[in-house]
């Protein structure tokens, strides 16, 4: 098969790398991933300045496509400029961090899953639950296992898999289950600075809040060692609040 | 009441100005927005650069704040840092254009009120159907009628409306409704070009592609000159494919 995969951590990012490795040997693999790192750029994409693409070698031989962008980016000018056919699957990560709850609104790796599904191309974004000292080699053995049940489910046009891989030896994980997006979220700050010539910014903080919730949610699932799948798909609608709406007048033309 | 403002047009954009001018009279009024233009950065958040924050005055009067950041951050900011209580209502726009279909998941406009809806804080993103002359009058009427929309429904918890305004008379618009986030997205390519330097450069061009869809759908009510209310949550779960895919063998542990 064909297989583009990208990420939000920049093309030179050891978790790109370890996808590329496991699937090489068995898939056609491109890669086309951001220049340097874009993580919480949400779904943004460029359309006030020129996009560069630049051809990255090791050893000699091509290993993908950095281009000056965000992740969206990346899978939209990979499937409509840069390849004479579209790929058969997205791959985004291994992300370095878990992407779950809310934050999966800000997160570069998910969007570009969301941009293949967009784009009618069975995707995935793979995240892998830690900041630290990141092993990606389950993870990447893992991936194999959601192509495979990608196929074989026959994952629905406009949906993506959101794929959550908790940082532990395999032994220690429990489990792999199907899992909806929580609501946990960082309890975040601002922290109020003043730079050497004494004007004031501000940088963005926050600790995890994890919510105590149902274990269908993506990060109660991930705290409970187990491999979170959630089918995601890009309609904001919300169907709920859309029926309950309708019993109010609706405001008028003034 | 007290109304946060923003936008992703930017401070000095006169979309936001004419929000100002209808509200301020009732309302207390504060403007936090991205200092410069700031289209199509969806969701993001700036994560590692520092945000700066900018007094903006209007004839020695203070006008707002201008943040070197995403819409998503001026909503952050303004309830976390800025203010010492919080906003009853967020606005964010006018925006110059149209925010329908799947485009809505780049609009940095849309992601602001979601953003809002985040914190708990009713929420609105509007938007005026054109690119070209845009007269905000009507539209900034309007907005009066969706809060008190907002506040007669108790819109629910983590959601927010996102408002379409045709660009036309007011006599021109046949109506208000309800609808969905429909499928109509840019038909999008990229424009291959050499730089005078003779590197190759693309950009991201694209036409609208209208669906043939639902009336339902916000693309074709606002095409039929109606003003268009959808209500947004932030939740991406595909509730369906959920559903079927628990009928298929979970990727086992490798």
């Amino acid at each position: 098969m064909k297989i583009l995969l990208t990420n939000d951590d920049g093309i030179h990012a050891p978790g790109l790398f370890a996808l590329y490795e496991v699937l090489k040997s068995d898939h056609e693999v491109f890669i086309v991933a951001p220049e340097s790192e874009m993580s919480a750029v949400g779904h943004a994409i460029t359309l006030t300045s020129p996009i560069r693409v630049q051809e990255v070698r090791k050893n000699g031989i091509i290993y993908g496509y950095a281009v000056k962008g965000t992740p969206a980016d990346c899978v939209k000018i990979a499937v409509q400029e840069l390849f004479d056919s579209p790929p058969d699957i997205v791959l985004s990560g291994i992300n370095v961090g878990a992407n779950v709850g809310v934050n999966i609104l800000y997160s570069g790796t998910v969007s570009a899953a969301t941009e293949g599904a967009f784009l009618g191309i069975r995707s995935a974004a793979i995240s892998l639950a830690t900041l630290k000292d990141p092993d990606f080699r389950f993870a990447a053995r893992f991936s194999k296992e959601i192509i495979r049940f990608m196929l074989e489910s026959g994952l629905s046009d406009g949906t993506a898999l959101n794929v959550n891989i908790p940082a532990l030896p395999p032994e220690e994980i429990t489990g792999v289950c199907l899992t909806r997006q929580g609501t946990s979220r960082f309890e975040e700050h601002f922290e109020r600075r003043n730079d050497p010539r004494g004007n004031v910014y501000y940088w963005l903080t926050g600790e995890k809040f994890i919510e105590n919730g149902n274990p269908d949610n993506d990060s109660v699932a991930l705290r409970q060692n187990r491999i979170t799948i959630t089918p995601i798909h890009y309609d904001l609608t919300c169907e709920r609040e859309l029926k309950r709406l309708k019993s109010f007048p609706l405001p008028a033309k003034p």
